[in-house]
């Protein structure tokens, strides 16, 4: 099978908002007037973002979905897609299954693959995705303001659970995980459904927005130091499931819900006077919004000596210090 | 030196037309009303595109510039990209030459770096670049028709010969090869320099082009089955240096000529009236500008068997028969 016509069978779709697609040197596609162009990058490799042996409709799946999220953590719409793949030999099975899983999930979320590009090499998924705001309105890391609330969508720390059990590390109390919140778990590490309808509702609402794929205390961190504010975080506010939170003075268990990572859920502030807007999202959304604590002055993080930019959290009132504050490749 | 930090070191450089670069979830930039964006990505892998000890400033290039060739392919003004890399460990030499070598193609040809991402893993660059285009002028591949003249931009093949050099194949002749030469053809291999202006100017006189990447034959193979013509070429007509040229007859300098790729010339077809035009724009742009055949009826193809799609080539009045017309990755 040639290179071109595994682009023409896997890879070509019919497009919905796309004036030229897949095919020629480039793809061409029309930016609404008063929309900036979103433009975002997420590169996964066999070995360090999956396993090697992973479902490939997996693969396809999340390369897109965690690409999703990012527009979703600026608040905009997602609309174009290119795929760039390297890959070891050509064997159809899996460039079918992985197909299927990419397009399930650009379907979704009404996403056209416009262009790409499929080399041989070891296996590599490098998705850049576009999409649209309306000028001025995007979500921004540093907008929160002293005295936000900080919120954050969903059950944190599931996928980390999910990971932990795939790399056969010792689960504490495993014996009490009902199979089915375990294979829960799993399926929020292999399929994560971003939050794109949010992220767009948190336009007019949030003052800052990130989406948690390093970890909370990374990705929040991240908000704190670019709006330059501190917070302290208190561990038992932090939405996870029975089995962790039945636990958590367990540093394994800590460890997975501040530095787990690969949630794809998004972290945000917003003034306290947007509560009921916010509260009246999660009925209208049907997802879990939960207030986990408030943005202070950054000064009092300094006092204590804390430099990493993160939060500082509290366990049974006592400060709790992590050995991991997130996923770093090269750190 | 972690993620955040060698994003910030190496990756992060002022931006000229972006209104959010590198740093938050997305990046933002405004297309100008009146144009279509353009986009396109290419992956260039260590051990398929270049060599595991290439050197990083080279790499760094190339791996913008071959994007950059696209979007001069299709007649748009190249304007941002993004860059996603894989490393199998942190080496700051090799990451500060290639970023040296990445940024001066980007302040070459006036290109915003507006974000990325950085992993762990086998070497692999993914760049996708973005550009614009006034809507409806873009040079498609199907544009040509029946009777137009087809040109070619600089000298093929050298990047070819220089290749063959570097993979220590034996060169009948090499003796003959001076020194210089030789350089010149690693160096076009190695630093290809897009035709970016002359995209630009074909917009309004071309009715197709197209970038050698994979070979003359493949692409304008590509050219021809798009615009549904045929084309008969005379071998003697490419133009190419005076080493190759000096010994057509030798069936391994046909295949650098007509198969090698790499070359990152334009190929384009006009109509003959627009000749005298071309010609000028030749001697402003200071590039060569060579007419190497005319489109036909593709019936004629189809008619002596010739099912590949791509041209035929004649060598002294003999038709002549090339076991390879271009490179592809899993052929």
């Amino acid at each position: 099978m040639s290179e071109f016509n595994l682009i023409q069978k896997y890879f070509t779709r019919p497009t919905r908002h796309t004036d030229l697609g897949v095919g020629d040197d480039a793809a061409l596609v029309k930016v609404a007037e008063g929309m900036q162009l979103v433009v975002s990058t997420d590169m996964s490799v066999a070995g360090t973002h999956f396993f090697h042996d992973a479902a490939p409709y997996n693969i396809g799946w999340k390369s897109l979905a965690v690409n999703v999220s990012d527009m979703a953590a600026i608040g905009a719409q997602a609309k174009w897609a290119t795929l760039a793949i390297s890959l070891p030999e050509v064997n159809e099975n899996w460039l079918a299954e992985f197909s299927h899983g990419f397009f399930a999930c650009a379907d979704a979320f009404n996403i056209d693959l416009i262009g790409g590009d499929t080399t041989r090499g070891p296996l590599n998924i490098s998705v850049t995705i576009m999409g649209e705001v309306p000028t001025g309105k995007a979500l921004r890391r540093g907008g929160a303001q002293v005295g936000d609330d900080i919120w954050v969508s969903g059950q944190i720390g599931s996928a980390a659970l999910g990971l932990a059990h795939l790399q056969n590390k010792t689960l504490q109390g495993k014996n009490e995980l009902e199979n089915d919140a375990l294979q829960a778990s799993i399926h929020e590490l292999c399929r994560p459904v971003p939050r794109a309808n949010l992220g767009l509702a948190l336009r007019d609402v949030a003052t800052s927005c990130i989406d948690i794929s390093d970890g909370l205390l990374a990705d929040l961190g991240h908000i704190l130091k670019a709006s330059d504010c501190g917070a302290t975080i208190d561990l038992e506010k932090i939405p996870c499931i029975d089995y962790l939170k039945n636990d958590l003075k367990n540093p394994q268990f800590q460890e997975l819900l501040l530095a787990g990572g690969d949630d794809y859920e998004l972290c945000f502030t917003a003034p306290p006077s947007k509560r009921d807007e916010i509260e009246l999202l999660s009925k209208q959304q049907n997802i879990l919004l939960t207030r986990i604590a408030n943005t202070r002055s950054p000064t009092s993080r300094m006092a204590i000596g804390l430099e990493s930019g993160g939060p500082e959290v509290m366990y049974q009132n006592q400060p709790l210090s992590l050995l991991k504050q997130g996923f770093d490749h090269f750190a």
